[in-house]
């Protein structure tokens, strides 16, 4: 029975049809690990003689983790139920099609769940002689401790961990360089959000909360873990404020240094609303950048 | 006053903010025509001696069309007002902003304001000695004739239109070459869509049509005209077996050709839910290939 308006079959097997689905519209990057809802590249030449960086996490990101696999980038991804940790069989599955004998860094977003799973499949993979590390991000600068969480959250600024480890172990790094490189990069990056509405799990059916019609909450998590304050829904220059104030207070944002910024929909937010927020965060930061004060929020 | 849950500003000012954030975010590739709500390739050397391909239509559809701008695809693509044709005017500039000396093609998507608007432009860069040709993309083959539209409509398949004409041009054919191509693909291209959802314009503040909570509409427009037929939410693969069965009755799939597949969620559709969409796709077409008869929805 259909309890919720998605285009799927069974809610239980949404997993495994995203996976099939994704692998046969690119069958030039991504085949599926046999048993598994993990996917690794086609590509085997390019990973030879390269430590293999991975990643997974639970399914309901979408294009994380599985669409981040490719070249200097991840080898493979390992997609968990939604919302659902990957269990340690699948992701030592995804170790061993992945290691070309020079062992394999894993890239966890720090969910309880995550830690525990890929720290036991770790374990696993080191007793066949396959060396393993990894790094637990930690990016959501919002709240501290959440419902699946000790300590920060790990969101959408796990993309830069992917990006810069998967482009330097295309060039040849060690999975110790990538472990020293993994540790510089860690606490540059630094996330916050805003929600409009709450994500839904297909088997749950109904969404994580509810928001008033014109109210919305700063610094939820991706699984509609709670954030740091409900309000009426402000202009879009005024949500720029708050959250760079926010980025402002973590990273102490230097008009002399560059920042990469990452903005994204979290998976709903149509292009225009990205592009317009974007263009309000551009004058913003140009107006930090000119040593002018951060703009503050008008309460 | 706000009057709808979106990332916005003033909603009088969405498509000029919009267009903004994106040549900010993508200066290697966009740069903004003056005075204008549209878009050029920032790198012109690409352009030097090759036919210009544009596009162009009303907002609210992106990443179509300023989105498809760059080597191979469009040289210019010009943003109206949301869900409205742009001006002559607008597109006059976009055809002087690309035209390197061997003209430029048009591709146009069949509604009413697009086909006036273009066709003044075209005029108006005539007496300029630019030579301007056009192709009409009408793909849609939900209904003959809609709230904005002789004939059927233009949508998702036109990105098939840019990519295989914008490749062309980049090679170097001729504006004569492209009419003779594009009047070729044209007839290829055919799109259907279903809907379990209305899109909102932010000046209107409400959606186009309304759904119960389980019903979904079949054939839709971009800008939510009406479709073929309303029913109740079905699985996946119901859904499959009915687009594809409509777009049978158009094209006469015939298993021995090839054929490429765009499936796109018209800017809301979570990619999840499309990977699912194109596993149930994927069977359905395997099985047709090996010439079964193609899946028929239950009733």
């Amino acid at each position: 029975m259909i309890t919720l308006k998605k285009i799927i079959n069974d809610p239980e097997a949404v997993v495994p049809e995203m996976v099939d689905g994704l692998v046969r519209a690119y069958p030039q990057i991504l085949e599926q690990i046999p048993d598994t809802t993990a996917v690794v590249r086609t590509d085997k030449a390019s990973m030879t003689g390269k430590v293999a960086v991975i990643s997974g996490g639970g399914s309901g990101h979408e294009p994380t983790h599985a669409g981040f696999v490719g070249k200097g980038m991840l080898s493979a991804a390992v997609c968990g139920q939604v919302f659902t940790s990957p269990t340690p069989d699948q992701i030592y599955e995804a170790i061993k099609a992945s290691d070309q004998g020079r062992g394999v860094f894993m890239v966890v977003k720090n969910y309880s769940g995550d830690v525990m799973n890929f720290d036991m499949a770790k374990d696993m993979a080191e007793m066949d002689d396959i060396q393993v590390a990894s790094i637990v991000v930690d990016d959501d600068i919002a709240v501290e401790n959440s419902l699946y969480t000790q300590g920060r959250r790990g969101v959408a600024g796990t993309l830069f961990m992917h990006k810069i480890l998967g482009n330097a172990a295309q060039n040849g790094a060690s999975l110790e360089e990538l472990s020293k490189l993994a540790a510089a990069v860690l606490p540059c990056i630094n996330t916050v959000a805003v929600a409009l509405s709450a994500a839904t799990v297909p088997e749950a059916g109904k969404p994580g909360f509810t928001l008033a019609e014109d109210e919305i909450e700063y610094g939820v998590g991706i699984h509609s873990e709670p954030g740091y304050r409900r309000e009426k829904l402000r202009p879009s220059k005024d949500l720029v404020a708050e959250l760079l104030e926010k980025l402002d207070d973590s990273l102490h944002l230097d008009p002399a240094k560059q920042y990469a910024v990452l903005v994204n929909g979290m998976g709903a937010t149509p292009l225009m609303e990205q592009y317009i927020f974007s263009h309000d965060l551009f004058d913003a930061l140009a107006k930090s950048k000119s040593r002018q004060p951060l703009p503050k929020l008008a309460t």
